[in-house]
């Protein structure tokens, strides 16, 4: 992904760190794609049923860090308050997520990769809120 | 828009006060749709050089009031720290955007309409919010 | 929703007929919220596992009219080719979801709802698709 | 990016190719947020007056990106012909926004990635397209 580079060919000053916003542009993107695989992994299992929940907070999260990744692939006119919130909410629903999909990670390897990625994004992104302030 | 019938139709518990869901629902599509209309409008503007944080402001506030409205579209398996993490970044990207859409309010029309927009929909989203706790 | 009054405080020319523009920009955005809410609704009728179909063509139209509604709201720069080509894209979504949700409607009212709303997003779309020629 | 992992832990028949299908998922992921970038890269520049199609073509290039991705990473309920309108429309938005971009190409660093990455995009999802057929 050249997300590193496009931030590189940006022409204007970027108000944060740029390694750690590169982690968690890829963090949340990767995060989103697996969320929305998961959902509809979900969606097949014979226990569907039981998934109900994990489905819906797989379509939360899956949106959620989309517009994550969105809002910090931007620098224009750079708002940490935004920044901040959209971040915030990110981490919620990760966590959320994570903690969902770990239930059924022992049945199901589609929920322990998106436990795993949710865990990871959750982190990245608090790595990069605590150097916002 | 169906949004009231819909969430009629819904066959299990609703835990939030359907009036004002499906408010927040309505106001939060409805700037979406706005904000990315008004990136767009700006950007045809002769002086877009003086709008470039107006353009990216309503960026932001679209792909944030999208995913709001997404969020508050789902009631199975509802978890009150999503819904209010999501709304609270949703007030902020509105709040932000109503800000600067309004400097430019008296010069261009879709600006006036794009703030009075954000500040509808921050209210909203606040009377949600409060209703959550 | 102010679509009209955002198109008519746009401040170049408009390439396509205003009137068939804003209609097709209310039944996108109607059409993927009601899909979201569809989508949610099935997830917790107790036969989720008859509507798993369901739930997937409601995922994919509401992404697919959400991005229609995204493109037909900016005018700067208009390149027909993909206007027409995603409109295309949403008439094939809204159909296969509109005909998925019909063999439902009459145990589930949402999904009647939503078959309604889904063959009205076709029609409105093939209009505008007709027009742009 | 477990985008293949996620695909072989889905519990029923996935009826694509599984290479093809992973590629064209990591490329409009990877073309949605480098056009994401792109348009904002291009907000910032001095010339933005002469970048307007520019930011437009990248803006509609990643909201039908997002959307293909979001497409190809369903499997349940496999509708080949939503499939194939989405991909053509993701095929002529990389087109129309590869082209737009070359021609900034050597001007602005983030338009010449931006292209690049619009064509392999494009090339990718095509690859896919004619194995459905």
């Amino acid at each position: 992904m050249p997300v590193r580079e496009m931030m590189d060919s940006y022409p204007a000053t970027i108000n944060l760190d740029r390694g750690l916003l590169a982690d968690a542009v890829q963090a949340t993107l990767q995060c989103a794609q697996t969320c929305t695989a998961c959902a509809d992994a979900c969606l097949s299992e014979q226990s569907v049923d039981q998934l109900r929940k994990c489905v819906r907070s797989n379509l939360d999260c899956a949106d959620i860090c989309d517009t994550t990744a969105r809002v910090l692939s931007r620098h224009t006119g750079y708002d940490a308050n935004i920044t901040r919130a959209q971040l915030q909410a990110c981490i919620q629903a990760c966590t959320s997520c994570g903690s969902e999909c770990h239930q059924h990670a022992s049945m199901h390897e589609h929920c322990r990769i998106c436990a795993e990625e949710c865990r990871r994004c959750a982190d990245t992104c608090q790595t990069l809120l605590h150097a916002i302030g």
